[in-house]
């Protein structure tokens, strides 16, 4: 445990996985004093308050946000301006304000006009997530060893900058900075355009005629199975990003595209050796992963053996 | 360990993941009397020797049938015809050859034409598989709780179909018959279009210019870190299955794209609630597979914590 806290009070606005997940990793640090936090709606606020998921449950974003020194946003990134909006008056001066929103362009865009002077805006975004949403679906080691990227803007103040990057570093995160268009470029590869994929993927196999679900269901070998994994993610959110990281998603899905018709005619072709070399050529990528601590290589990829 | 072997010699023609995760669960079992090998390569054969991969490794495939009672192809698919075509001539009356190619009907037709009269050739594919290969890649579980697919014809001798199941189920797996042709739609479907498709995201993130490799290594998200792990497989494997899969392989891809920009479109205009209903409806088949057993939902995948 640090000597003293590294905030007095971190307000969470959305009790989700994000969210819960901080909270539970700050505890396990014994990184700040008390945590408060509000959901959207009761049913949320309730299951919080039984599980003790932060030290004290209140009923609105504006009550949340007194006196904390910390508010963190994690609610779907559609929501934040109007969750700003109504906090925005009732910011402690000194305050840092920051959000884990998978988008921030547009969240900047949306939640800055309402920081009053003062009071500092310290955009942020955790790469780790699983398929699961909701107030139970958060545990304290999500952030270990993976990164977290602050978007300060130019004018940020650094100490405010540095304090939020010592947080998640006791969260278990590296942390990195990063400018807001870069990283919704970032995410659009190694994210977005991803998860967009996976859901059409599983969308045609749902809607051929021939195959039937439950075929698909019990025959799905390892590369679907990844995919029904990532296409199970929350709705809300992933519509959220799509329609807020618009131009990098629509870019990259073109490349994509692109790409593909590629493939394809060398599959219609016949040219096995084009196929080949693109096959042998992405395989160093996912060393680097490897290389990189990112992931593991143990067989049936370290999953826990079902029953 | 059943009374008697299932059968008194297995022969592997190739020993990679398959044939050895094979040779391993067999031993596991106590299924049959002796197994030999052979692969293509003087290294492979001398790994498979040096860590005991089958009880006796020999230097050509005719020599590995001699007095087999069942012969296992484990070769990619492109090599199957070559190599019925040198065993043909030396398989011992009353055998079983089988193979476990990812493609069936493509397998079917290189293989059968070299296959004697009182010899019973059963295709089989086990719906099992991991991102590595060679003959130190296999492991004995497996095929646990996994379909194999067993592609009988309609003469096939129902005894060696059986007896081929039972081996199987010893092996841990699920037995299913299935039409070959249907096989290879199934197979489009759950696995080799989404190889497809991760093979071509993976290229793509490699190739922007824009975000280095680093990057995209870095900051793999799990969408991302999911396609990496596909996209890592053996590139003569997959070259070999679109080549020899290549009408179903082409349907599903006009499907895919079909619907890919549908959903694109909905980005463009905006049309959050198509997004959302799709995403919706995209959930419940993940649930499907969660309540088959084919998945672990634990958090993080259940993967196993990286340091
Ligand atoms: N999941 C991931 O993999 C991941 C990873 C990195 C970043 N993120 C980002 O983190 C943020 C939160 O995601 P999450 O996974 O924690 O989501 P979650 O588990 O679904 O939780 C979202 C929370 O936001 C609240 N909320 C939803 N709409 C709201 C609104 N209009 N006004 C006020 N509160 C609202 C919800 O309240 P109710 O429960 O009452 O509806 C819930 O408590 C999102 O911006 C997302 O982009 C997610
Ligand atoms: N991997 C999977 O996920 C998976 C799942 C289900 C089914 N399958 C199918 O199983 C079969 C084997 O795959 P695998 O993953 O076990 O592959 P693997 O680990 O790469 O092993 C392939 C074996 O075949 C030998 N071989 C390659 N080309 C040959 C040729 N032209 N003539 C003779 N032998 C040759 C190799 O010998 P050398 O080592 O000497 O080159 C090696 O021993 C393929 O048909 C594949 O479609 C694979």
């Amino acid at each position: 445990m640090p000597d003293a806290p590294l905030y007095e009070r971190v307000a969470f606005i959305g009790l989700g996985l994000i969210a819960g997940s901080m909270a539970h990793a700050m505890r396990r640090g014994g990184l700040v004093g008390e945590t408060v936090g509000t959901a959207r709606s009761a049913d949320t606020r309730d299951v919080a308050r039984e599980i003790g998921l932060v030290d004290r449950v209140v009923d609105s974003a504006a009550e949340a946000v007194e006196g904390a020194d910390l508010v963190v946003l994690a609610v779907p990134v559609g929501a934040m301006g109007g969750v700003a909006e109504e906090i925005g008056p009732k910011l402690a001066p000194g305050a840092t304000v920051t959000d884990v929103g998978s988008v921030k362009r547009a969240v900047i865009e949306a939640v800055g006009p309402h920081i009053p002077e003062g009071v500092h805006f310290i955009p942020a975004h955790p790469l780790a997530g699983t398929e699961h949403s909701g107030p139970r679906s958060g545990f304290a080691t999500l952030f270990d060893n993976r990164f977290t990227l602050i978007v300060p803007s130019e004018g940020s103040d650094r100490d405010a900058v540095g304090r939020l990057e010592t947080l998640w570093q006791g969260m278990g995160a590296h942390t990195e900075e990063m400018d807001a268009d870069h990283h919704d470029l970032v995410l659009a590869v190694t994210s977005h355009t991803p998860h967009l994929i996976a859901y059409t993927m599983v969308g045609v196999a749902d809607d051929l005629r021939r195959v039937t679900d439950s075929e698909v269901i019990k025959y799905s070998a390892a590369g679907f199975r990844d995919f029904t994994r990532i296409a199970a993610s929350d709705p809300t959110m992933w519509r959220d990003v799509f329609l807020h990281n618009k131009d990098a998603t629509l870019e990259i899905l073109g490349r994509f595209t692109e790409e593909l018709f590629a493939l394809q005619r060398a599959i219609r072709t016949g040219d096995g050796d084009q196929l080949f070399d693109y096959f042998t050529h992405t395989r160093e990528i996912r060393r680097g992963i490897i290389e990189a601590g990112q992931d593991t290589d143990a067989p049936d990829f370290g999953r826990a053996k079902t029953k």
